[in-house]
């Protein structure tokens, strides 16, 4: 059987046009069945516009499931999810409630899509809160997990463990790290370094089931020394958009200066392919979004910005995290360790 | 009379040679005398390595004030800050303490640097936290001001509000910005977004004498449409050290692929004006230092790997800071504030 996932396809800010693009991509390469959930006109629209003007026809998997209303980027998160029962992410969300989906992908508003996403999904019994995991890329290649960036704005040290736990599964399964370490971010290696959560959160991590290295700080992110960082979902928060903002003012620094003569003009042309990797290298597209761990079954968040290579990617790691039957392995873990302590 | 900083000569990686370098420089352009503080011998054999075996022929206001000991990196800070009496960062505190200098410069050991500032130099009365601040190169070349990037991990909102205060005048005197406006580092514009720390503040901020623009973002850092950013020091030294390690990866990439065929090779020589221009506008040495705000006198932190123009350049930043009557306008700014609430 094929493995479905439901595409909120109106809530990226490009949407439908970037989503329904991302789900021609899955659904050409992936070996997957894609539900565009959203206001179907639009939708099918879209498709013809994109050549795809009867999905089947192509031997595509691609079907679309009509919902009216939309969230926006400015709703109030609390309102809009409980009163758009008709929204695209409620939509698909249901979908996989029901098991008409195996996992859903959105771009929307990120505070909306992880409320729907606990209402309808719910939380893993050993959970307490459900951490929206950021892949970052480094300088070795494989990627490090920092986790929370953005779920949680405010935790305890017993969240940070579970996040660690639930971090090292993702690391080992989806990034295929044998042996993941994790490590706590804080502002100096030293033990006694840091703020009172992650001074509380030390001892706890030191005595968990994972491979944990201490304290790290923000510039071992992009080392690939570490392969799970765990944080606050406010600290993380900031981590991922100080970088994504970083990244661009890099990139827009270097396109303006390479303008600036023939001679740099000369320089930049031939060194075309070098940049090209570099851009890829730091592409968080490349990752395919953001997967919310510990909730019972399958969301992978998108930037509101996503092209259709990070839907299409989202697409692929909400297809392996549902074979990698990684809600599973979340629960018996923890559920293990709760037996245990 | 000629502006006189002493500058621990120890403290850096590289220390003293570094230290040494920036500090003839410094003599050389701005016109400032410099006390280079640490272990005489080994202070004068630089200084006659780099070809200025006296300084008095040269015209250069350099002049050695002994030392013994050292605080190094591992040093526990307060055990070092309290028993080595005679370390160069405690024996150049002492010399602005006793008005033999104006201010005081060192890449040595953070911790130990602030909490021998703060002994030694006391802390102004209306300030509850002297706070340290970060400048962050930008797209429009000014830089921002994020404080606290490491004195306090953590804090309260009155803290935040006496930083807001504290970076606006420094943006003002020492980078020229006419009206600096002041941003909360959080993790959603919305006044709702954030953690409890930031939702207290707000209103704080609101009601201060400041240009304050509400809640901001960790890609605005970047983009030089905020002046001042403040948030706690734990947040702020995770921005720092991220930043700084986001930059240095993306650098070494592409020094690789650059690197990688005579094709790339070429178009970098021919684009190494380019890449050298965007690399001076992210380069930190050119801030110089980071100052700590809310001292009676004045220290300026380098990082520890600092290079001789960031020794340099911090020690202008000094300068400047004693020239434009910083912790006098702080005080005087911060107390009338005291009296009316």
């Amino acid at each position: 059987m094929l493995t479905t996932i439901a595409v909120d396809a109106m809530g990226g800010d490009n949407a439908p046009a970037i989503e329904v693009e991302g789900a021609i991509q899955a659904a050409h390469d992936l070996r997957a069945r894609i539900l565009l959930v959203g206001q179907e006109e639009r939708i099918r629209a879209e498709l013809e516009h994109q050549g795809v003007p009867n999905p089947r026809k192509q031997r595509l998997h691609i079907e679309i499931i009509d919902a009216r209303e939309i969230i926006t980027m400015d709703d109030p998160v609390a309102q809009a999810v409980r009163r758009k029962r008709d929204s695209s992410i409620r939509v698909a969300a249901r979908l996989v409630r029901e098991g008409k989906a195996h996992g859903l992908v959105s771009a929307g508003n990120t505070g909306a899509v992880m409320a729907t996403a606990k209402l309808m999904l719910g939380t893993l019994p050993s959970v307490d809160r459900p951490a929206l995991a950021g892949i970052f890329p480094t300088l070795k290649g494989v990627g490090t997990v920092l986790l929370d960036v953005g779920a949680n704005a405010e935790c305890k040290p017993e969240h940070l463990k579970q996040f660690a736990i639930m971090g090292s599964i993702y690391s080992r399964s989806i990034l295929g790290v044998r042996n993941p370490n994790v490590g706590l971010m804080s502002i100096g290696e030293e033990d006694v370094k840091g703020n009172e959560l992650t001074r509380e959160t030390l001892n706890l991590m030191k005595a968990a089931p994972i491979n944990f290295i201490g304290n790290v700080e923000g510039r071992d992110i992009f080392t690939g020394d570490v392969d799970v960082i765990v944080s606050d979902g406010f600290t993380g928060n900031v981590i991922l958009k100080t970088s994504e903002g970083l990244v661009e003012a890099i990139m827009g620094l270097l396109k303006t200066e390479l303008g600036q003569t023939i001679l740099t003009q000369i320089g930049a042309m031939l060194s075309l392919n070098a940049f090209r990797s570099v851009k890829k290298r730091l592409d968080y597209s490349e990752f395919g979004g953001a997967p919310l761990l510990g909730c019972k079954q399958i969301c992978v968040i998108c930037h509101g910005s996503s092209n259709a290579k990070a839907i299409r990617n989202a697409i692929r790691v909400a297809k392996e995290f549902y074979k990698g039957k990684l809600s599973e392995r979340i629960e018996s873990e923890l559920g293990r360790m709760a037996v245990i302590s």
